[in-house]
């Protein structure tokens, strides 16, 4: 299967979504505590609008409707920030969204949604049930559906975070990344590997949702009869031809966690710089702390922090 | 009173504890939600270190230490963020600290500080109390003591982050700065000031904590007979000389916030860019949200997010 997505496609997406979207912080985090590799670097992804790079593909593709389908609303599903970052663009862009959500999300992640104006259904016991249904809704309904990762506009939009990291760091040498239904990483290795070969591309997946790692190793997309991990987001059954074929040409490897590894990452970057994310955000740093990856300790490696809307409320509740 | 803080003393400073210390992210806010200035910037400061601005003024002091004062140890007092940072440079720099926490400190905040091999001990119902025993075993026991805030090498720490705001954003034109003791106010805006005279400088205080303010309406140092607030780390009962002094100086007004408006902006931190913050990290933002300060809509204003250890176990627990 061959694939390809252009850098000058994830050039003009990433000046289509200027406006609407935030460049984050690259930082530094000199004498990480831990085994950490002493000049890693954290992409905060997480202080994107919305809480995670979703943002970037939803705007990618709401932004190329036409007047008469924004006219009309859209429709979605998600897991939580897909369906956030709809919602969040949606009443930037003053349409109507209706976002599909699998009837185990969270109270907290239907309440973000629903507080950008959304309409919220909850429908089936993952996100791969909930997609279903939703694709099936905009097709009754004449609306555009939105794919959270099977869709070249939404890759367009993760590209974009690609070309960013090349602006904040020319000699990236070593970028992890989270991996759900593989949008994130299939646009971010295809736009650096296409300027920087070299760069070490690492794709981190739960050990109990890993749906890319067995498409890998099968050679197609596989269904996983079973999907387990408390990485809410990074949880559906499996993932596309569209993913699968950037990450066989682009991705070196991929490490899986298990859900305590999460965990512990979670409670790490809260330790190392007060960035309380969730446990998808930090499941590279919990490739890193399980020694499955070796990094020379020259190395200039960044960990890209995907999300962070993790279920806070109970901390405001201890303050009110 | 006339207090002076060199601007040759803070750069002197900043040299002295780079290596230790991190500089912080400075990002901007697109379209921020509610009625906020247009323009407004984060100065990412609870990306510190151990969590807050106080690892500045920490390192400042104990790398001027002999080296016969770094064997036999330190002692200081603090509400937290202080003890927290005295602890961690002194793992660093390879010395014992006795950390006195009033018996009113979260267990948080005791198990966050004991982690970096110092002693806690607790006493007092306040942050003054546990600083008067912690000065007394110090000359006691012919220790070093640190005090967080009523130390010129301390305020040359917290010099420190204004010169790094002024590189950050030469434009910077209103700054808002959370006050407890006043260190952090005081060492910004002598550093600032003395540089760019026009920065509008703006301290924000708890309406049950409010010890500068009082100082400042008295014309000297006031001890309060009562202090209630949430911000545990703003909660001194009274200022000293020293802050007094260079606040008289350099700062333009003082915003009185409560505990619910200090809850609501760090709900808003929260939902706006993933930033999770104890109550004082949140003060500036509540300050903007009450209505209190007029910003011009074509300003450049940066709120200082001067720390963020909140108390965020039970959201590692929901994850266990």
């Amino acid at each position: 299967m061959y694939t390809t997505l252009s850098i000058s496609q994830v050039q003009a997406a990433r000046e289509r979504i200027a406006p609407h979207v935030r460049h984050t912080p690259l930082v530094s985090l000199p004498s990480p505590q831990g085994n950490m590799p002493p000049q890693l670097r954290l992409k905060l992804e997480n202080l994107q609008v919305t809480g995670s790079f979703k943002a970037r593909g939803a705007f990618n593709n709401l932004l190329q409707l036409s007047a008469q389908q924004l006219a009309q609303g859209i429709v979605t599903a998600s897991g939580g920030n897909h369906g956030l970052a709809i919602a969040y663009a949606a009443a930037q862009l003053r349409t109507a969204a209706t976002v599909y959500i699998p009837e185990t999300a969270s109270a907290d992640r239907e309440a973000r949604i629903a507080a950008w104006g959304a309409q919220v259904i909850r429908f089936g016991s993952n996100p791969s049930d909930a997609l279903a249904q939703a694709r099936a809704h905009g097709a009754a309904a004449g609306l555009a559906f939105i794919h959270p990762f099977d869709a070249i506009r939404t890759l367009e939009g993760t590209g974009t975070l690609g070309l960013e990291l090349l602006d904040d760091l020319p000699d990236i040498d070593y970028l992890l990344v989270a991996i759900g239904g593989g949008g994130l990483i299939s646009g971010m290795a295809a736009a650096i590997k296409q300027q920087k070969p070299h760069v070490r591309i690492i794709g981190v997946e739960p050990v109990g949702a890993a749906s890319m790692h067995a498409a890998v190793e099968a050679g197609h997309v596989v269904e996983l009869a079973d999907v387990r991990t408390i990485a809410d987001t990074l949880a559906p059954r499996a993932v596309c031809d569209l993913t699968l074929g950037l990450t066989q040409q682009y991705v070196d490897e991929i490490i899986l966690v298990d859900d305590r590894q999460m965990v512990l990452a979670m409670r790490w970057l809260w330790a190392e710089c007060n960035q309380l994310v969730e446990p998808a955000g930090a499941a590279v740093i919990a490739a890193l702390q399980s020694g499955a990856i070796t990094i020379p300790r020259d190395a200039a490696p960044v960990a890209l922090i995907c999300g962070g809307n993790a279920a806070a409320e109970s901390v405001f509740q201890h303050y009110s």
